[in-house]
């Protein structure tokens, strides 16, 4: 068995330890007779293995009591429908922060679905290389929630702060404060978070998490009281609060081996403190080597630079095949940059161990040593 | 490691060799150096998976060329949504059949999202122990499609026969030939098909593709034409066909397991001509201790029995508990009827060994002999 270094941006690297008991376990969970994602969701073990993640997962993001976390699938695409649909039901607009092409998605669906939606602030500007500054976003009249991408995926640029404030809201014009939502699918459990900024908060898995197909979904419970009644039924959050998130047969492998990973991070990793520091030496490290060296190059504002995606640049782009190439034949999965931005990226999600980007910053040394 | 007798109702038992391959390829696909699921849904290893999946799908159930297939997630719960949405774009109104829970569920959501639903037929007049006739389905004059539900996983009831003429259609009173559309979660696979007979059918993976979270839709392409403009992005079959069943990311693994499920009946099984000749013998066996004795008894129609789900009741309710603590300490799992129903429910899918009945007859008797 060989493992490489796999720098995916999702579905993305699992922690090898929750691989390895996910195999161990795969024929007899625990002496059952059957494998997990034999189970009824609604027997005993089943409940007992879905309870302890989110068990896990409030402890991990110390998540307050009135918040309810929701398993539910579809991807943060699904949820870019499911969030006007559960919060316009007294009204008003859907309002956005432009911070790239997951941004612009949500945007697109909740005006396909509702007609309008307001673009608060936009880094379109700067060409996504900088995060609009709090002074920067303005909420419209009608505004009944702001949506913001914590971390753009594609274009490796990452809010620098918190947009919410301490009660998880921002204040129309008119100074009513409606609820922040958050799209933390590249960057939830990168570091510790206060949950309590955000009314909504919600992540595709196939970064952070576990399995392509799953989502999780953080919401106040105040805010299960604002949906309009002509959704999918199962788009509901109240409806999952209510049902424990299994109105119908939940993704449950999936749902498992989110649970393994949040295990993972408490007792291998230590908590989301040791997470995050072992993820700002990644990060480091890499965007050292990038700008030591005139051969690559990352065009984000210091500042905004993420720590789980890093794109970047080789100054002779006839080089870009080479390098990937070679990197694939070294053990270096997966750096092709997203084909809208071209050349390299490197994910750095929680399960891409430091010892991969000390050998990506090796092989990127190596490779201009021979290029440059 | 031990591997008991699962007969679950859904999340269902997955064929030991499926499993004993993925435990294999966990932490390694073919020598690649890590796991399908943290493979990108672009890759190129990836869409070889997803296509070969596909193809062994295609090649099992004889699919025409003119039938695209879909991979998608929410379970069949959220196609009853996505359902009307894609076909009533021209008007009309959903017509139903309504044999069980299942059916009625569906016709609930139609009735959610656009207020009128037809019954074209219904067995609640008979306790839902034998289906409509031909004769009795009657579609509404402004019917835009039938849908019934081919095996009812609760009540154990099945059709003995299609609906749909030669085209996938049925007729309404003047004249007009609408699809028929058909929920299969619970059957499909279980022998082979004629797919021209449907306009669209589609199947929760839980049962006998694989694990929940995935469903499989098959949809006649000049039926991608009659969506409505409002519905959620990811429900529109026509983008989820353009985009090859990735407008965003798919559920990888899940998909994954289906293929190597199809390819356990196209290899080991040997096609749907023989795992439908093991699942008569099943069904006939356990149907046929449950007929030769007065201790045990199944209400439904001979003619309609479930092949896949087969409930049960013991003549003395009292006896349920001791029943189920003793079969399940004899290796038998998830005997247990569904809350609604009562008494016992053995499900026996594809991917539960005949074996498996032969021990559960087995238990039957000597459970009997004690107590009876």
């Amino acid at each position: 068995m060989t493992r490489h270094f796999n720098f995916c941006a999702g579905p993305a690297a699992m922690p090898a330890p929750v691989l390895e008991r996910a195999r161990q376990e795969m024929l007899d969970y625990q002496g059952r007779g059957l494998s997990v994602m034999e189970m009824s969701h609604r027997s005993r073990d089943y409940m007992a293995i879905a309870e302890q993640a989110e068990h896990d997962l409030r402890d991990l993001l110390s998540i307050p009591n009135n918040y309810r976390v929701l398993f539910t699938q579809g991807g943060a695409t699904q949820q870019f429908a499911a969030l006007p649909y559960n919060l316009l039901g007294q009204g008003g607009t859907a309002n956005f922060v432009h911070t790239g092409i997951w941004g612009s998605k949500a945007v697109k669906e909740a005006r396909h679905l509702f007609g309008e939606a307001g673009v608060a602030a936009s880094s379109e500007p700067n060409g996504h290389t900088a995060v609009p500054r709090p002074e920067e976003i303005r909420l419209s009249p009608d505004a009944a929630y702001l949506h913001y991408t914590a971390n753009e995926t594609i274009g490796g640029l990452e809010f620098d702060y918190l947009l919410g404030n301490t009660r998880g809201g921002m204040a129309r014009p008119d100074g009513v404060e409606v609820p922040v939502v958050c799209d933390m699918s590249s960057s939830i459990l990168s570091g510790p978070l206060d949950v309590s900024r955000f009314g909504i908060l919600y992540a595709g898995a196939q970064k952070n998490i576990g399995p392509a197909g799953l989502v999780v979904v953080i919401v106040r419970d105040d805010l299960l009281e604002l949906a309009r009644a002509d959704m999918p039924s199962l788009f509901s959050y109240r409806a999952l609060a209510e049902a424990a998130s299994m109105i119908n047969t939940p993704a449950t492998y999936s749902w498992y081996l989110a649970g393994l990973v949040f295990q993972w991070l408490r007792q291998d990793v230590g908590g989301l403190d040791a997470m995050q520091a072992i993820n700002a030496r990644k990060a480091s490290k890499l965007y050292a080597a990038i700008d030591a060296s005139d051969f690559y190059s990352n065009p984000i504002a210091g500042i905004n630079r993420s720590r789980m995606n890093v794109p970047f640049m080789l100054a002779d782009a006839r080089l870009d095949e080479a390098f990937l190439a070679e990197s694939e034949q070294a053990g270096l999965l997966n750096l092709k940059g997203h084909r809208s931005v071209g050349g390299m990226r490197a994910s750095l999600y929680n399960a891409v161990p430091e010892a991969a980007v000390d050998a990506l910053v090796d092989f990127m040394a190596d490779f201009e040593r021979r290029n440059g």
